[in-house]
């Protein structure tokens, strides 16, 4: 960070250590006992649900509700799911490989899952490469390691080279898991590589980037406390021991087309979070936006109400998808349930097209002064306290502090270099609405939907049965399976 | 109708009949029992399904899926969800009623149902009054009718004038059900009414706007098959047999206060009903769209398949919408499920949000043909036969029928004075956007949410365990009720 | 029409007639001289505008306004600029040639022009060919026919057969003149073709398909007696005299590649035109929404009068690029104005891409009344007479019949046939908002644009004299000349 | 600043001084004379044209040609606008003052302006009011002094008490400026006030917030070195002698009435330079999209195209609206040109609706890189240098370090405090998108917009002639001078 080797103890982490610790410490309260815990289906011990495989419809309910409201608490991104994400794709796609190829990585899988539930482990997925030229498949590059590759495959483990980058909570997370970014052709094989190692291991080389708020010196605040790290993770010639190695493309080549699946399913876990932390995030800036308005005495205005209730009307309809999502989930053959995707995709996506809108929204009702509010101290010392107290009130029924704390709150949230941070996260965390808009399409049959055009118009004189025209990743892995076998 | 009384057999009413006997044809079919039936909770019999009180969650969330379900065969709107959407806020306004007040209107209301259920009654639910200037209250008005009111309430009924608009399928329903359209204060006693009568009755005027498709000489279609009727309904001095009077604020000033309850109720089922047809109608649009950018070649294209998706987006999401409305439904004293209101609204919202942009996009991907296709009788006759469906070619791999097909259904779709009016309704049924912004913030408590901010800002110390900050239609009866007696 | 022979006294084309009628009496009317009439550059005569080159920036600003004011009167589309915008495409195209290959078509043209001038002359421009698989060019296409094209190139003339389609005004005009859809490669000489004859000219066979109002009997208004009248228009071996040929690619392969910019700067002179026009409808829309926001007494309503200022706000921006653009004209080598075409079509695009959401303001504010009006005989005769007109008050400061003649009113302007094909015009008219994105990025030098973040990001150390990094039609020609003499 | 009083040389004020000082560079080289430089009215000299009183059209052209220009080496605000655009509504309604009450404040802001011309003066506008209650008028505040007030009026000056915030370059400009905020009636004397002082006032006491970037260690651009200070000036009972007072409410109170006409002038003034700035802005924010869709390989995508178009077209709309505004420009009785006021309005209301939009766009199209880049240091030093550089390779064709700084500059304008001040700046500054509406429909006539429609239903006859429906600010003074005589 910024030239220097730092430890986890780094005050710029804080703000990250702040928010995971909420995961922890709702799961340890008993009041949100079964909402932030889970029943271990390895042990029927109690786990923090953030260490929990979907065992059914009420499991990803669950997950949406929880995501939710600790993103209440934390005034956005809880950034422990994406590590849980990706170990739901990785429990359907190691069986489902092992199925078809008479391979052991889900034996492996499913110790290493226990590792996590026993130490309440808290983890980064890293997923994206690099990437280079992103006309050119990875083979294609000019330098081979745009996309992180296995240079060696051997019986006791495979050494990787090549980098991720975008990844939250590394800094600060037990370990990272690695999946691939897209899907690979026959030529990748040395692309196609999945596996986990915790964070501080021999030859990873975290560049941090921090983001966080300037210090209060007066008055505290949750919203003050919080902070984001991403790191850009060189993986510099590291070994990985097998048992601790989920695809490995170089050492059997028939692994690579599980790849692309294992992206895609780690992206879709992803955007079902989506569906329950964009929500909260739209509360929280709603809620914002509420309460700033009242200070500033126009929350009755026609325009005010009608802004804020199309960010609850936006929250309520990106829950309401991935809820539906949740009830229409098919069970895959290894048991874990995958949610439903054309909904997730359409939730996820009108929430990434909102989110600057919602931003906007935040600064029109509290005007200009979130923007140009002077520095704390001028509130609390020297000849400007009382003065800058005194022309700081709006609404006569709340007090100054608690303007200052709303403004100041406010300030944190929409100007501040996290704010920036979290726009772009608020777009492209999870895959920006063009890629949903490609999965959507991909996973629904147009030419099912024409039917309905046919038969209106003539064309066909019977309109089939009409089925929600969507392929589901069950279908979808069938026809792969089938494929591979032919 | 132009001056003329016609009956049922005109044959401008007759695309209205087409639309209404889907109903009656799919509810025989044994392919759609459960679907389109329903065990009545009455009998214990099977009942077509518009006929239905909804007893469970499942109920709500097979109203909803029938409606979708019929209206991809109807090409839009299937006319007839109005008259159970009033029956069902009938059942528990008459029900509360009866309990606060000691009345017994409803068993007038399940005596009246039970022949609902007999006869498998179509029926009109008149709501909208003329409303005269829409900043007075009904007893201000220049002239006392402009809201429907009662003349005279005596033991054996009420007689009534006044007139409603706006109504859908009376024309060639079976009766009419009344009900009021806002709230009304004391002094507006008269004008809390609700009653049911036959749509022939002594007294009941209709001037009919039918709204049709240009006749078919060769190539039939569904599309080309079905029509609009429209009634401006003029009560002139009717009387109504007090069995089918269900609400009489003239005769029990009391009653008064349930008529607000009463119109908002009918809206909400109303609107339920909408996230059913709604997304048949970006369904029906989408699909037309998809098949003629398929005809036009143009189908991979990434801003064709864009556009497509954002319809196919919207429909899921108001779906959604109104599933997750059925699946957070509760139980009124009555029996009757009522689905959530705020997440109902929001998603009735952004389907007549987005309706004129589907049909730009129908007509962006189909190009200026739909608008300036010659009549059919061009292409089957005469010198120019031969030439015009030359020259009509556009995929080689269609028939030139299919093409002429396609544009002619789509010129149906979006070119025809029926379609104005499909667009005008999907704007305004049930309720336009701004009266759902309207709803939605009267039931959602913004204090309750303005505790995250406060939380976030240090303006509170403790984040209260966090409730979906919405008021139920219970709730809002309860405080009704209590607020009442005191 | 329908399989019968018709004369332009049809009363199906009444309603085209009586908009074109507007372009003569304004042009006689000495209120409008200066406006509707222009200043022959060949005679020095006064002549009607419609048939003038525009030979000064004022003459682009002139047409722009007299367009916008003569919309006002048809309420939307005047239906005579198409003739002119191709005729001034012509004057600069054919000289270009001639200067360029030693032709002598601009003679021919100008002694066209004259005769245009002298008989005030009405034309349709034949641009849009049927187009077959849009993803072949012309030469590839299955039948040949499918694009217009040249059969027989002789001394005398040229033969051509095909078709053009969405020919708006050709059924009651004098002229037709056609040019071609899109640039040709070597390949396609045979389709570069452009000329005019009479519209009654042996061998072209017109399938005219008008959208009219319904007929009134009691209230007579200008918008009830417009209608609009599109054309497929059939050239079936047609004979064209040489000195009505413009462009012979078959005769003179040469010719070929001016066949594009003919055809590109007819749609620049015809967006130009639609910055006149558009603004008029969004005006037009406009003043519909304010006049029956007043009639429904919710004028002062604070969304009402955000919906009217928006658009209020595209007419005055679309003006204004058009305006602009005539500013920032530059005279080509002919002597003809050419407007600049960044910002003629960001100015068009605007107007397209609104015009869906302004038809859906009108009915937002007008309610559903205007889609459910009974018929006009009504309120006009029998029993319903007294009653009809009773309910229809709203405010009582103004009388039944203007609240009737309102709401019929918006009837015709949007729920009706033509406002349907109102709408796709406004969409498609001109080039849709796909093609006014292309059109702009192929004039935009992008490359230029970029060395603004070059020097903010210190990729380059100066930051090189701004100019507007836009192409103009000069520069294109030249470059092309260039490129053609090499 | 931060507890402390801190002097001009603050490093945290070396942004805003490098941005204004591009004023000064430019003004005085010749190659940007005429543009950067005017002819004084009052003395004939050269002066900087932020010291220049419009005396023509072609001024107002050149003044918002100048601001783009400037905005495009800055990559943002330019600050220095808002100074010259008080001196330019005090120029006008201290002559009007004069004319109609026959004071002599008009020569006392010739004196001033001469002073302005002579030193080439850098000023900030004071006009936003702290307002406290913002539903009750100034002297109905709890505390008086909540809007800046007069508390004595003597023969040698004024004193004055009270704040005004969001003051943009007042800690680094010679004067500021004082206005007031908006219109006052008989009861708000006190608060008629408008002056200018130097900004190092006996009296004056600025709470500064500075929002900079991060400081470069290696990779200097122009981006980073800018930077904001906004000032919540306190005037903590301040003397002002009378030759610097232009208005006083509280001496003379036929003088309050002006108030309101200075206010409305300034922001009329004011939002005409944002139609200068605001483009710059559009294609400062699509030239960042335009390199970095290049950097990422994107730049032929469909999508990308689209989304860049729209800046541009809305760079090039927000232009021409303030060119028209310009060209339609009125001279006043002082000789100051008044640009037209619903197009400058409809111009600088669609940049302040698009601008978060514009921000999402960036993001799109850089990715989430820009929010996760790893400081510069790694780039630079030690074990990680060499590795940063490999993997931060894209477009083989631009060097490693050029795509570093392209992702840095986007950092910098995108995800940094400075960049969320802009982003509310160019929400808020000159007016938000919601002022913008209210003063379109304040000057623009409704009533005439009707006649249209009238004219079209049937209801008027005749359409009169057609003028557009605006309220120059001429005529309303014209009418407030007419009642005020009255």
């Amino acid at each position: 960070m910024g030239g220097e080797k730092v430890g986890r103890a780094d005050e710029r982490l804080a703000g990250q250590l702040r928010i995971i610790r909420e995961t922890y410490d709702l799961a340890n309260d008993p009041e949100w006992e079964g909402l932030c815990t889970a029943t271990s289906h390895l042990t029927g011990e109690k786990i923090n649900r953030f260490t929990h495989i979907h065992q059914s419809i009420d499991d990803l309910l669950k997950k949406q509700q929880m995501t939710r409201f600790l993103c209440h608490r934390t005034g956005g991104c809880i950034m422990r799911c994406m590590g849980i994400d990706a170990m739901n794709a990785l429990s359907v796609i190691t069986y489902e490989m092992d199925q078809a190829l008479g391979t052991d990585t889900n034996q492996n899988f499913l110790k290493y899952l226990r590792y996590w539930q026993d130490n309440d482990i808290c983890a980064n997925c890293a997923q994206t490469d690099t990437k280079g030229d992103r006309l050119k498949r990875p083979h294609e590059q000019a330098d081979p390691d745009l996309y992180l590759r296995i240079i060696e495959s051997r019986p006791d483990g495979i050494v990787v080279r090549g980098a991720k980058i975008d990844n939250t909570t590394a800094p600060v997370g037990d370990e990272i898991v690695a999946l691939p970014t897209r899907f690979m052709t026959e030529k990748d094989n040395d692309y196609a590589v999945a596996f986990a190692i915790p964070a501080d291991w021999e030859g990873v080389k975290m560049l941090v980037r921090p983001a966080t708020q300037h210090k209060r010196k007066y008055l505290q605040a949750p919203i003050a406390e919080i902070g984001d790290a991403e790191s850009f993770t060189i993986f510099d010639n590291v070994f990985i021991p097998r048992e601790r190695v989920f695809l490995d493309g170089k050492g059997d080549p028939r692994q690579t087309a599980y790849g692309g699946f294992l992206a895609l399913l780690f992206a879709h876990y992803h955007r079902h979070s989506y569906t329950g932390c964009k929500p909260a995030i739209s509360e929280v800036l709603a809620s914002a936006s509420a309460l700033v308005a009242e200070y500033n005495g126009i929350e009755k205005e026609a325009h005010v109400r009608d802004k804020i209730s199309h960010m609850i009307g936006t929250a309520e309809l990106v829950f309401a998808a991935g809820q539906v999502s949740a009830y229409r989930a098919e069970r895959s053959t290894s048991g874990t349930y995958i949610p439903d995707e054309v909904l997730t995709n359409a939730g996820r996506r009108v929430a990434g097209e909102e989110i600057y809108n919602e931003y906007k929204t935040v600064a029109d009702l509290a005007g200009g002064l979130c923007a140009t509010m002077p520095f704390e101290e001028e509130f609390f010392s020297g000849e400007t306290k009382e003065l800058a107290n005194k022309y700081l009130m709006r609404n006569p029924k709340v007090s100054s502090e608690n303007q200052h704390r709303c403004f100041r709150g406010i300030e944190n949230l929409i100007i501040s270099e996290f704010s920036g941070v979290m726009q772009v996260g608020g777009l492209h965390g999870g895959g920006s609405p063009q890629m949903e808009t490609i999965t959507m399409m991909a996973r629904y049959d147009l030419e099912s939907l024409k039917n309905i055009a046919k038969y209106l118009f003539g064309i066909e004189k019977e309109l089939p049965k009409y089925e929600r025209p969507t392929v589901t990743p069950r279908k979808m892995l069938e026809r792969f399976q089938k494929a591979y076998k032919a």
